[in-house]
């Protein structure tokens, strides 16, 4: 069995940067040599989370208004009172939506929808280094 | 080690449809041989979802109502501004809950609760097939 | 290739409990051996999930605030109405986080950020034992 690592570095923006991670697992699944298995994305951190969505400009909008109803930027936090770093929010829609997501591989792919992306949604507040974790399980 | 690969053929009706995968998948962990090890769910599309509930008509409509309030089948989305499908709501509520799913298995079963169900949840507002992949790994 | 199964015994208080998994996880992984894999977690049961976030007193407080904006405890629910049992909001908020979560591991850790705690969640309104599965794979 192969399990093959690989750490992908983004740059965060400050707000909420949504970045589309399917062809670094296509990548990392083909330089692992596994035909058969499945490929994990974590995102080590608090303030960040993974999921997949179609990659469009419109409905990333959408996912960014109802996050933001959901947890809201300017909203009224215990963390930020007590850690003054403004960034509750940021932890909220990360506990929301998760860090890990598994997708199955097979034939040397990832079997992901012809209109689903895998996506790293960085909500921090400072413009700071991120890194994801990929990892290829299989044979 | 085993992998071991199935995929669910699943109808939409155009409506919200809350699919019990927890049959699919003990006979998927059986046909497989696996005794140790788990099982991956996984949607393939970017509007559909899997998660647990307990499979009752009660708490499936409380469910629903839930993810109505969160996004409305009727809202304003800039995705159906742009692509007239008006299946804004869908992509919103599948990113929310996540493609995927893991399940441990032991003595050759999954190690779900007793009112535990696997479902998948079907978003699309067109009657349309759907696949689900089911992925057994382990020994 | 090795599979290392753990339950782990939390007690519920009968409100919302956010129990800190993160040092069970980490001697799981020390005790199963394995240097390269994945651990996995699983909350059995459908009143209960799991995700990560700083375990911070504040925004363990903001979270709590949030779930309960989504699915209030004294709200109206349909499985109240068949069931009587009280505890729609817990099967609702555990349906929306999801039960399960995984985290590679490398050089026989859990690659978790610093301030990243893998919690479990226990929704339920009464005080009960919970289970929750931990599992490690890899080599």
């Amino acid at each position: 069995m192969t399990i093959y690592n690989q750490t992908v570095q983004l740059q965060g923006s400050a707000r909420t940067d949504i970045h589309d991670l399917t062809p670094a697992l296509a990548q990392a699944v083909a330089q692992s040599g596994v035909q058969a298995g499945s490929v994990l994305v974590f995102t080590p951190g608090s303030t960040a989370a993974v999921t997949t969505i179609e990659y469009e400009s419109g409905v990333l909008k959408d996912l960014e208004r109802l996050l933001e109803r959901l947890a809201p930027a300017r909203g009224d936090y215990e963390h930020n009172a007590r850690w003054g770093d403004g960034n509750g929010y940021s932890h909220l829609r990360a506990a929301l939506l998760g860090p890990s997501l598994t997708v199955p591989v097979a034939q040397g792919r990832p079997l992901l929808g012809a209109w689903q992306q895998v996506v790293v949604l960085d909500f921090d507040n400072r413009a700071r280094g991120r890194q994801v974790h990929i990892q290829v399980q299989g044979e």
